[in-house]
């Protein structure tokens, strides 16, 4: 029952990804007179699908916490439920990012050691893909969540992505000495310190997002976010100054109509709904969130996400990565630490 | 002496510049037998610069307080003491920001009131431009630092950009409640309560930089320096997406070369040379940073900028600002606090 154009975009997206995963059953929460009259349009949809009826659904604009002591009957609620008890191995939702977000930390928690969950988006680049997490869980993130990030972000890459030994590199604006907050240096001495099995390598800035180099870019979910979204803003800027560029001249405007093959390619390498879908990273259990304005295409996009992300390794190989790596961390915490304390000690003395 | 180029971009941009502004004189600091080297290239310029021979320069890779130490007579120091002197109007460098801002700060100090400069950049948008601040003078911004950022922005944009009315937007992170950080959100409370003189819309996000709708957008340096970059790879990504879809067939590559002076206007539009030049705001003097690695193209766009600054009302109309905004903002602050202590004792009692 989630996103602005609900329940019709969602089982118009089921529909599409159907087609291209046969043998995948959806569970449906929400309204059923409602799904049902949308799935009447699909007709070979139906034997696919379970309907679940829920008479509540969380509205779009509800505060987290209220959501969660409100929506405890909610198709949002009961469809993460549903993955709780593995009736389902995926969550999908266009709903509230916030309420989503605070229902499946209550109901799925995050893995041990991790303390809160990350959203990850996966970013076009020049050579293929990076994944960059956080974009928007969290206002603020501590050193150690920056470092769970980067694992969390490995693993994924690695498992969904295929990336034999993923490159994961820290945001930060600049290499001068002077540059990068506190927590992002910290941050990036931890995760040198603790020797992790992971090819770190070191600050990254916002233009090596999209550059190819990088296949993990972590970051707090506040500069994340605002990366984002300032990049959707740029390929729509550039969008337009393209648009009105070939309608300058006649010759463009014919140019542009013998090149309408390529403006097309180029229209689906650059459609935000082909990119659809945000993973919420560190919980027990698989939820993906689709954005809330998307269509049927984008709805699909974020359902094949989901059903990939169901088929990978990708838990088995966050559990054994966490493992590896939350001892280390601890160690590498403490001696720091100590360092600084043996270091202010010889300061004073 | 600062910059990739240097000192021949720097000598190829005056000259740029010096077509399009002939009653400039530019005042050239630093070595002068290689800027003699390079303005033997340029024979009409020589009437119109002075050689202020200085032997050192600040390296690149300085770091800002070793910059402030070593380099007193670097070229860099006795460029802003020129500005100091009043004998230049502001000045110009391709060097290290985080040498320029510390030396800038030491010699021509904040106005009263500020506590720290802002880089401003001029942002391209879908109808014109937009000012975003600060991009990269800090890595943290308190609340008074942000409120003092967007003061100085629309400052700058009414004096320098002709905007009646400039809209002041606050970078952040979605409308729900709880996005945002602690400083952002106060930040916002004290916008609203001090009641300042200036049109300020809220929250705006990263898509809106480049929306159109708003002619200042305040943000601290971290996120705006990544707003920046990020948007900078989106711009070469869409750019080599276009670059290879018309590649793809024989007629669009037929439609690429009808398209050409399409294809043309949109380099041109998206040159970052065009945009060069980012002002530090709330100095007692103009200074502007050239990009390090830019040619003498983009050097000529930092001149320009700074020659429309000195030609402009602008400090004038800082100094107004400021003195009818610091003791609202000040009162504000004051009223915000006395009323979170009451609420504080209520919930006490």
């Amino acid at each position: 029952m989630g996103g602005d154009h609900a329940p019709g975009s969602v089982i118009d997206g089921c529909a599409i990804s159907y087609e291209r995963h046969p043998s995948v059953r959806f569970l449906l929460f929400g309204d059923e007179a409602k799904i049902r009259a949308e799935l009447a349009r699909h007709p070979g949809l139906e034997a696919h699908v379970e309907i679940h009826h829920t008479p509540d659904a969380v509205p779009m604009d509800a505060k987290p916490a209220q959501a969660v002591r409100q929506g405890r009957k909610s198709s949002m609620a009961m469809a993460i439920t549903s993955v709780k008890v593995k009736r389902a191995a995926a969550v999908v939702s266009a709903g509230s990012t916030g309420a989503l977000m605070a229902m499946s930390l209550i109901q799925l928690r995050t893995f041990p050691g991790v303390s809160r969950p990350a959203i990850a988006a996966i970013w076009p680049t020049i050579t293929g893909e990076t994944l960059v997490l956080d974009v928007g869980a969290n206002v603020e993130s501590t050193i150690k969540q920056l470092v769970d990030f980067a694992v969390l972000g490995e693993a994924f890459a690695h498992a969904v992505m295929k990336r034999e030994r993923p490159k994961v590199g820290l945001l930060n604006i600049g290499s001068e000495d002077l540059k990068g907050n506190d927590v992002v240096k910290a941050a990036d001495t931890l995760l040198r310190a603790a020797n992790l099995p992971i090819d770190y390598v070191g600050y990254v800035e916002g233009d090596d997002i999209s550059g190819g180099e990088i296949d993990v870019v972590v970051t707090d979910g506040f500069s994340g976010n605002i990366a984002l979204k300032t990049a959707e803003g740029t390929a729509k800027l550039v969008a337009h100054y393209l648009r009105s560029a070939m309608q300058s001249s006649l010759l463009s405007k014919i140019g542009a109509v013998l090149a309408s093959g390529a403006f097309n390619i180029l229209r689906k390498k650059m459609d935000p709904r082909s990119a659809n879908g945000g993973v919420f990273l560190g919980l027990n259990g698989l939820v993906v969130k689709s954005h809330g304005g998307t269509d049927g295409l984008g709805y699909a996009s974020a359902l094949d996400l989901a059903i990939e992300l169901a088929d990978s390794d990708f838990n088995d190989d966050i559990t054994h990565a966490l493992s590896l790596v939350n001892e280390k961390v601890v160690v590498a915490e403490a001696e720091l630490k100590a360092e600084k304390a043996r270091k202010k000690d010889a300061a004073v003395q």
